[in-house]
């Protein structure tokens, strides 16, 4: 090479001396502090580990994906979504086949196609906050202008102020959490049927049902509302109920129009040969890890009961998780928690706190650390 | 649940009944057409299949993820970030440690990252068309305004038309694929650093270098340009010479700024547990792997040859395929050759086909196809 093409001496200092947009300037990445600490229960996730047995069944379907990994994967990823198809039916009252399902890496990716497709420059979204903090951020990174809508003080969501909301913003994409992350509640079936008539009627509009939760519940999934209803998406997630958070692998199921739609914005080839291997030997295993979703649901509702009987404040949950209080300092009693070897998360809800559910032993040690704090706040 | 909460019977046909973005209105999926023949030249794909013990190791290191597949991924991917700058900094002849690497699902996601940062709304990015054809249409999905810039007939880049189209249109990200995809060649080193130094002056502007294809080139890799450049980015892509198209993995290297403003964006753990395991295994055997690749540059070297002495007007290719022409109608010389059992690539240029470099075996198959093709159009 020419010495012009050797290097200059222009050096930037940081994000900022980039051209980046505006809206990024001065922001941190997403993503919950990783301490390296005894209990980790900030994140919601699964606290038991793959049965061995599936272990190596992903080792081997991904050995037998290997072998044919110089050639791009199945685009339309026609085995996993007849597969997730299939648990669906299975599991949430509503017959569904491969046309209703799209599956990305994680929910997050799910959430961006949407808001890629419905969403985007000149056009909003709505969600009733606090609640799942990434409908905001992509929202955001999607050029999606972001509507914060209400919630009541003991985190319901407060329908006449809802639908009103909608009437006045008329957003394009309405995002309902149900159960709702980080305050753990299940939106009754009647309240969204209520927000997607109101959404039709403002606009039409997107309505998203972000059911990540939804095998913790103690109602079922809102899968049958899809009947008729087009513009009705639900979203799942296999990190939470299959014990995947490390896969990444998100989905939704919707009207097959729904689903042609998003593929004009999904990157192609986007979910790997190795994650649809893996994703599909989860699914052969959904009887055992089902039962795991069993003793956390008894965790949880442990978890519940002693809370209230330590003298603390909870919401009531259909989640993994519980979110309790109030504190005067919501962050002071997150650190004197975490000084006990307990990791929770502080969701920036001032007052309030939220713990996953783990092990039993995991429970153990965040209900003694609690109890503990209570005496000193 | 009551009886309001059943379906209704609304009914919707197809994509244009939803409230789809206006540009997206009309279109279809981007991908080339999956046909089940037995030579297949039409994406790129390294024809060699990953090596046993490869698959095996792959199985290893997925089988010790999986034990961990229920807690989140390593969100910053450390150590797969650490051994791609390794990489680099052995093959590219310039040193790059882990704060100047970023990984994502597939270059297009890395692309897409980085005009969700950079491009996005009331902003703009330019290519120099023919290219790769996602840089557009990544432009369209992040609402970044696309414009197409010039190439001459022979498809090599005019400088001063380009340094022109830049000055004029001042777009916020400049494109620049090398070796180019469909065409096949390399752009000069000379040319890079006049279009970086273009975009500068004219705005400043960030400027990506597609170097998916580079491990196939006759000339070096561009990253010893990104010393004290700190708006010039790299892409890569593990799909084409690691031969590992389903696995989906791309990354880029830049200034660690660019590293730092692409998180802005990413979707938190947006890669895998799994797809970090597979990927370090690949790049244990890159020794190995970069053995195919040499045997693939002479292959390629080959059907450029041969081609041109059947009569086709072949494009210099520094790449793992090579355009050729030029027919009357490129369409009906492609289903020709389909014909004939082997699938070519219509990249909608018109007079020309791309064909990817295959086994010998392949490429004697394709290169009887086009002799007798020849004889008849």
């Amino acid at each position: 090479m020419d010495s012009r093409l050797e290097g200059t001496d222009e050096q930037v200092t940081g994000i900022d001396d980039l051209p980046v947009r505006d809206e990024l300037r001065g922001k941190s990445p997403y993503g919950a502090p990783q301490l390296d600490v005894p209990v980790r229960l900030n994140t919601n996730e699964n606290p038991y580990p793959l049965p061995e047995p599936l272990v190596e069944r992903i080792a081997e379907r991904v050995r037998e994906a290997a072998r044919g990994l110089n050639r791009y994967p199945d685009r339309d990823a026609v085995r996993l979504r007849t597969e997730l198809a299939a648990y669906l039916t299975k599991t949430g009252k509503h017959p569904l086949g491969i046309e209703n399902v799209w599956a990305a890496n994680g929910s997050n990716e799910v959430i961006q196609q949407l808001l890629q497709t419905f969403g985007g420059p000149g056009r909003t979204a709505i969600g009733f906050e606090p609640s799942y903090s990434m409908h905001a951020l992509i929202a955001r990174s999607t050029g999606t202008g972001w509507i914060s809508g209400p919630r009541r003080e003991d985190f319901t969501i407060d329908l006449a102020a809802a639908e009103q909301a909608i009437a006045e913003h008329r957003p394009d994409v309405v995002f309902i959490t149900t159960p709702n992350n980080p305050t753990g509640n299940a939106v009754p079936p009647e309240t969204v049927l209520a927000l997607y008539e109101a959404a039709q009627a403002a606009k039409p509009s997107m309505v998203v049902v972000d059911e990540a939760y939804i095998e913790f519940s103690h109602g079922d999934s809102l899968l049958p509302l899809l009947a008729g209803r087009p513009r009705l998406v639900v979203s799942r997630t296999m990190s939470k109920a299959f014990g995947a958070a490390g896969l990444r692998l998100g989905y939704l199921a919707a009207d097959p129009a729904v689903v042609d739609a998003v593929q004009l914005v999904r990157l192609p080839y986007h979910l790997s040969a190795i994650t649809q291997a893996t994703a599909l030997a989860a699914l052969e295993h959904t009887d055992t890890l089902l039962k795991y979703v069993e003793q956390l649901k008894a965790e949880r509702d442990r978890l519940v009961a002693e809370l209230r009987a330590i003298g603390y404040d909870v919401i009531e949950s259909d989640a993994n998780f519980v979110q309790f209080g109030r504190f005067a300092d919501s962050h002071e009693a997150w650190q004197k928690i975490l000084d006990r070897g307990v990791l929770v998360r502080d969701n920036g809800v001032p007052g309030w706190l939220r713990v996953s559910a783990g092990t039993p032993e995991e429970n153990d040690a965040f209900l003694a650390a609690v109890r503990e704090v209570k005496k000193e706040l």
